[in-house]
């Protein structure tokens, strides 16, 4: 139980179901006098919502957040800091038919298995909505590290070719299925020290961070799976005057701790699940059946996801440059 | 700081520098009368030591452990078990070496960076030593899934041909680099209802588990990466009757909850950094220079990871199993 | 940082100043399938209101409580439940004087000294005020723990007769200074055997608990300090058949962990520190000054921190509860 | 589950039974390069020991510390230190009586109930021999916090006439009874800014690390349960020039944050229960029995517990410090 809080100093505490009255978080941990207001956080709620293009569930929120707490006269108090956005477009009606059965690749059988419940319109608290939550925690991170020089950017990559038809084109009317794809983060600026071995090596938190996003099924740091393939001269990157590395197949961890180096994470994420073709399920009563999802879906989620790394990163990266902060004797 | 603790209800705590008196380990959280030996350990500790082939150290250490406490006439207590090796092998004079440099793809850097002392004998903790804590963590562990049904298992796979000479051979006898590869770990028998979403779920947990392991470079569930490149109706798996998966993309973990399939992870190792070529770093006072490693070193480490990913996974495994327990109304 | 979040398995995390947007509280790790709404809540929230007496504070708010997750038709989804607290009654401008001077016997000066910054409008944070989100914490736990039988209830002892004037009368109108008292807790039906020996023993966690209610200054369990001044022979319980306890100086707790009797436990309650007599003290600038609080304030919240002891407990029991469950073999 | 750990950046993780192996701890997050060795620690075990007075048990053992980790040359590496004690006085003979029995004021019910088995020799982990661990983490946190100029002390108070004879003469080779006392423990010179509000204040946190020690049964801060019996106006310590507080009922803390004058904890220790006086209780069938014990028992442990009481309150104000490190913008 209780696994919806992220961070040790920097703590993060989420809730909220898709069709619930409201999503949100409880940022614990939050240095204090940080110049802070709604717009900060917006800013990276608009990046996490569908946008314009074809690719995005259609479904129409302004996803307006509200801060609770721990802001006064426009600064951080170091108190919780606690934000809210309220779910507006709840049509349950059109989830009925999810209530009896378990859709392939959502949570739906898990969720059921684990707690003998579950909000059944559109997975609850395992939709992807729970992100807006994430989203809050990590720009009030981006703003904080920022002011350190700390930089956290990810980009998405993902292959429409997968969709088209015998033509080549991709017709985004009558597309019913569904992708996946890459998405890369950086950080840049980030100082030497950061990380506590041996179990909560640098690159450990944030394989974890990562792979907590509903979608993710990979991560690697630096070469990651190519190391595999690499000889230890290749793999190596090797040191020059300034304290400089001559590559960077680390992806800026050794030994779990930040070398100074821009750091690098890559996560795979899953094709949506949702997807309008007839797939092989079983009922609540086990008896098995056929399902097919059709309304707003996302073609792709990986445009969305981007914000969504970035903010589990940054995150990480705060709490860790919280927890390296050191008695100088 | 404080970054050797592992878990939350069973909490391994691990020490021990690669050349100080002992390395170990106390478990927290084991459940009672849980039959228990010095042997039980030992067999997993000699897993993880060099072995006859020609890809490891010859390090000629027996690793022979001790328990000294938590086990009352043969049986668990509750209480914490501390368990213990005393590093016997410790030539330290040839490590003069490396006081003053810092080895290329090693800790030594960051390691200084964050502490300013570092011990440079081998590592000092950042020492591939260090894993004797997970086994022994990792034993106890596994001992008690068995209890339960769930068997956790891993094998090694790596291409030596990287290492092979003109004429295709690989000669053992002046190999000056080394390989990385792939460990794959299967969960055998774990239950449905296992993970605690969102941020702790049993993916994400099992991820930071795995990278927290000093060579391990990535880390992916199930289809992994792969599923960046497939269609939703592909990634999917379809489910029949006596709730069963159709198949295992997934890799047994649904909304970060295990589904009852075989849970499936896959980590990348990187090469030792340890090569007997010659190359490029700077002093600790920042000057460039050059540096050699000969002398006792693996040329591949795949297969005494091996057991150090079974022992990460089944304390998770475990945890969480421990977690899941729950009021029955 | 980040102290704001209390319990393992069942875990709160209250947020909110006295005169910002909202207060509240997320609750993690609540037991799925309990039945509970609002009014379950508001109960709670109602006995912490000032009443009617005249020792409590005039400010008039309803406290209404509002769920904003983790319920769904009635029952809990074993998800984060959010619920917050409107503030209503916000007139600032009268708390202009506290902006520039630190009160006696409150947190304003300490709070000044750890963020450099504070919410002055009625001590913000330090307000008593957030106990709100550890009675909405409170008031779940204790309906959780009523369906296991175990019910958790404390009174409160005060004396009126400081504040008589010379006639032995109590003059409500014109009282200026303020009074603290005793509240005691009783836990019945609690099982043998929660608790975690040896740094989180269970009555290690109830003062710990009581403790960081802001007005506490004393915790003892059972004989507590009366047992400093007790032969072993005295205070010993001895058992008879039926495993009874002739006695229970122990107060219900041996070793930190429950013996089945009733769980007793004492706090002491300061004296409100805001009290409409002149005292000494010093503006942010380090000049002295004096200081004379008037206004709407308690002359004795000990009736009011009646229930917020219970909230504390409740969690507590709640949280070791859900530890103490165990693998059966 | 999982209870011996204590802290949050400075963490102590102890093992041992009684008369088991060994005893000690791990500690995790102490600074790099604080000179340590294990003289430092011996000085405070030698406190804990029973020493010539008739009040201590005569069990012989040297206690004598070795360090197996974390320090190098002389320094701390900010690895984990590992230290333990061997037991070397192991007679178990004498203890067989106790295999079917619960003592009287002991945890042997406790313990059954809850492991459903122990160590029943002497208490096996609940016995006094546990503090052993505590003073290893607290001596060393004791000879960090010097560094910083805070240094914690206390003492032992308790009265021998409760034990004396008719003649009001103490016997001290007949006594068959103990007695119990109070601790009071100072800290000095510890800055304003401690405290992490709201469930983790200071006081909360020292409460709960007193109030974990065996024997304790009451806490209480500065003023502590006369508070209770206070006015307002005299309770609260007003402030003058240089930021200094004219009285100190607060014990140091408000809000849960330390205000820069000594901190004052009083803590209430039981009289031991192993008293040579016949007894009733049950066996481990049920049945009623009466018990008397004989042998080498404490007639009062108060002058040994106030190293423990330090210990505890170093390791608290030690990771509060490390808490309160903050980034300045």
């Amino acid at each position: 139980m209780a696994g919806n809080t992220f961070g040790k100093l920097y703590r993060v505490t989420t809730f909220g179901e898709s069709h619930g009255k409201a999503v949100g978080a409880i940022i614990d941990g939050c240095p204090s006098n940080i110049s802070l207001c709604e717009s900060d956080i917006q800013l990276y709620l608009n990046r996490r919502r569908p946008n314009a293009s074809d690719l995005s569930t259609p479904r129409a929120e302004k996803d307006k957040v509200e801060i609770l707490s721990g802001v006064f006269e426009g600064k951080t108090l170091g108190t919780p800091i606690c934000a809210i956005v309220r779910n507006e477009d709840i049509g349950t009606s059109e989830y009925g038919v999810l209530k009896n059965i378990y859709r392939p690749g959502h949570a739906d059988y898990t969720y059921e298995k684990k707690y003998g419940i579950r909000d059944y319109r559109s997975g609850g608290r395992s939709s992807g909505r729970e992100t807006i939550g994430r989203v809050i925690g990590g720009s009030v991170a981006a703003k904080v590290l920022k002011e350190k020089g700390i930089i956290v950017s990810a980009r998405g990559n993902y292959d429409l070719s997968r969709l088209a038809n015998e033509n080549g084109d991709v017709d985004f009317e009558n597309i019913n299925d569904s992708i996946g794809g890459i998405v890369e983060c950086k950080v840049k600026g980030c100082p030497a020290g950061l990380g506590e071995p041996v179990f909560d090596k640098l690159d450990a938190e944030l394989a974890k961070a990562c792979m907590s996003i509903g979608a993710i099924k990979g991560v690697e740091i630096g070469a990651g799976f190519d190391a595999a393939n690499m000889t230890g001269s290749e793999n190596n990157d090797e040191m020059a005057a300034g304290e400089k590395f001559l590559s960077n197949n680390a992806g800026g961890i050794l030994g779990g701790i930040s070398n100074g180096d821009d750091i690098i994470i890559r996560v795979a994420v899953k094709p949506t699940p949702t997807v309008a073709k007839k797939q092989k399920t079983i009922d609540i009563y086990g008896n098995e059946t056929e399902v097919e999802l059709k309304g707003r879906n996302d073609i792709c989620i990986v445009d969305r996801v981007v914000v969504v790394v970035e903010s589990m990163v940054a995150m990480t990266i705060l709490d860790y440059y919280l927890q390296n902060l050191k008695i100088m004797f």
